[in-house]
């Protein structure tokens, strides 16, 4: 056989890991995207399958999860180097590891009511973008405008219990979980009645009272926040008619360390990407007319 | 209060359900991205946060992976309207459902030996591009040329099991399971001395001998498939003397049917986004010094 | 100074060239990207920003339009090989090129009427999704089927002019240009009576008919294009009552080649990514009602 | 003929305008995307494709680039009710306009010497993700860290000319541009002998001295940029010893507005997509020796 195996690796790549860290009711959180790539003697398994000396990528997810816990993320840097070190010096197959972190920021929602108010709402540095809409026959003007890819976590203060079960039913009640959401929200002004600077004015306010609705809103169901965000809008904002809001449910599951003889008491989450719940929601002024020019 | 709920709705989106239909040794494959909307009587959860009319997203999503297996997925219309009937006409409080589905192309591998050969072997349609990279120093050229985006998947006649195990593994071995990967490859010529018609047709058959070697290696790790993909492309080039392939585990987790009095032989799947595993080798010629001008 | 400049390289990443070859009637096209990377005696624009020995980005990337009329682009090894010679070979103050290039692959749009007839109209190799939505409100159900990125492209058979001029127009009229468009098409059932077997049969019909109408329609304007495909499908599918497009004009610029003594008939084009035109517009059976649940 | 037009509408989709306001040495700058859709009179085009009544998308493009200069940007809100009641109360032909804003925000670059240092430069509000790659080997660790995402711009203080011409440049010189990029930039640790809390300060001191070193230099060319970032970083973080910067050159082209009487002094830009230059360059500490091992 005139063939050879040359340089190679293996690894998880992109394990979605959020620790919390809670401090009485002040919360922190640390969101990470953990890459393991791992070589040494890996020969067999290339030529024959035979797989004695590897350690499976899924235990090296589980590795990250369960470092999160007993060891916290410290910087990343640090929590790269504890991995490395962990998959070489506790597997002989493995002679090296290359263990890469990417860290997503994170703000803490600034208290309406000064600090101690929220302790435990996130919103993600800088990701939203602002939107109008304007629509023009000839006679009448409509204005909508908005923000999309705001993203917001609450770390506790969302349940989600007594649903209706069927025979497909498995999802466990919970007291206690993570809520994160990337909203996309649409106001209709009154009229255009707005004023030039006002226009900002009015964005910063919506905006505000968005997040502080989420922040500030116990939550038994993602509905219930959507509700509540549509309506503090409207309730401090005369110049909006007309709310819409679409909130996909970022799922955070609570990752099972049980296994590995440790606890996870709301500390350890798996950011999941799909499938999610999506939330579409309308909240209105009583006794607004409907405006298929505004929408269209 | 002076505001109002309007118009919503909620459900699963994004739901990825690959469904296999086994005929004998002949399988067929048909590969669904699933997104649930549901109406109805939802006011309390909005003002409340009462959940008492809600049927959660999650056992929306349970749902159609039990209708995937029980109805199977017809013409993907039939499927839609199914499940859009299952929920409003078995829970009172949902008044609408809207059910969009997805459906992707993928082809069968075409056997080498004729027909009958590799009835479990499944490429996405035209996915792939294929890459060329040249280097020139002045006095020397190098050329790598390659694929991406060629996406595989075997539906049986993979199996992992005897790897290691330390207090971290949570994972069970497998006699069969389902086997995936997008593959990117690229592969040195010897020399650059291949004619104007000849990178046409090394590519052809490079391309020709990496879906063969996938769909006819029985494979005990994705290692030892990779490298059956990279010594057949070189044992049947004389032009290549070194090919790299990055192959990342495409996971399709089987879905546990059972709280659905259902069993799953090996039909229905959840394709996973993240994390995946992701495998990295170079397989050469042997005797085949290193090139650093092409891989820079 | 403790700190000096380590290796370092610089070019023009992702030329989207697009070359058309005429042999009478019948057209070839090719589809490229094209990323330029040159190394060499650059410590001068480093240091004090000294361009002397640069050359700039803008002339490799009209290096690749001009070439590709030139020299044709061959197999992309060839093309790639050529371009960094070239560098090399003719700046002194260049040691090193490195050129990449992918191809993205498109078939021949099958006459109807046998070879011969549309020796113009491409479609990107089996990019698009099938798709289909159900409603279902406890009384009625409605059904939308329709295709996503379905890319098609004819080299000539399209022409623009006799618009509206205004203190604006910069647009010079032509009488021949590449028409380019990635397809989102839906079309709604009369009713769900359609079997099982024929949703898809209806499916395929409607996607024939689609790249039919886009192939033969010797178009004075997108939109003529638009109501051609939706008429088409209405009328060659009784099932079908409605079809909604959203067509977006992916611009393919001729490529100015005068500056390099080069004539540019229609051969080598520019793929821009934004802005777009964007063309939608409904066809439907005379007499069809609106359906408002179908499209809620 | 049983087939009629439904509703329709059309336009220039995702005009990225950049606008500049300089106030004497301070600029504001507005990143925006705006979509037109314009509905109407527009049988013809549909039926026989006789244009006469259609304004072209690149003239709405156009006029978007026109009033950005005429009229500023204001508010989103304002900019898209002027374009829409333009495109309406000009062309009879047209009936309806929809015009979309998205707005991206930027922060100021803090000056380090107070108010007044750098009024033009500027940093895309919190897109940047912070990175870390550990390596061991049994013996030895690497580390490496670093951020990507950190979208930089500045309005003025950028030139290119002095470069090399040839038969394939087009490109004038210039003295005054917008120079933008997206910066990914890795850093290894001397040894890895940081301490837990001073991996953070040694985050924050590097992501400073780039967004410093970005702002400061008048730069002759994005070489000289490139290397005076990763010189600062060196010179005021004695634990790093090399810095990796990859640096794609966002053109900004200056739109040409003189077709339409309006001057443009470095106030309208389009923001291209592709392609684009892409500046790479290694930084060292002199007396570095290469670590094959922590870049792998």
């Amino acid at each position: 056989m005139s063939v050879v195996l040359g340089t190679n690796r293996y690894g998880k790549a992109e394990t979605r890991v959020v620790r919390v860290v809670k401090n009485g009711g002040t919360h922190e959180i640390r969101d990470l995207n953990v890459s393991v790539a791992l070589s040494g003697d890996m020969a067999e398994t290339h030529l024959t399958g035979g797989n004695s000396k590897v350690l499976p990528t899924d235990t090296q997810k589980n590795t990250v999860y369960a470092f999160a816990k007993e060891h916290g993320v410290g910087e990343i840097e640090e929590f790269a180097l504890l991995l490395a070190r962990h998959f070489v010096d506790s597997q002989p197959s493995i002679h090296l590891a290359r263990v890469a972190v990417e860290e997503y920021f994170w703000d803490r929602v600034e208290p309406a009511g000064g600090p101690g108010e929220r302790r435990h709402s996130f919103v993600r540095s800088g990701r939203e973008t602002r939107t109008a809409v304007a629509h023009y026959d000839g006679e009448r003007a409509t204005l909508v405008s908005g923000l999309k890819d705001l993203v917001v976590l609450n770390t506790t203060g969302s349940e989600f219990w007594g649903y209706l079960k069927d025979r497909y039913t498995t999802l466990a009640e919970t007291r206690d979980r993570v809520l994160a959401t990337q909203v996309t929200a649409t106001w209709r002004h009154v009229g255009h009645t707005v004023g030039r600077s006002d226009y900002a004015k009015s964005y910063a306010r919506a905006r505000r009272h968005l997040l502080e609705a989420f922040a500030e809103t116990h939550s038994l169901s993602l509905q219930q926040t959507l509700y509540a965000m549509g309506a503090r809008v409207i309730e401090n904002g005369p110049e909006i008619c007309e709310v819409r809001l679409a909130l996909p449910n970022k799922h955070h599951f609570l990752v099972d360390l049980a296994p590995f003889g440790l606890e996870n008491d709301g500390e350890v989450f798996y950011a999941a990407d799909r499938p999610y719940g999506l939330i579409e929601g309308t909240v209105l002024r009583e006794g607004t007319p409907d405006d298929t020019l505004a929408w269209r």
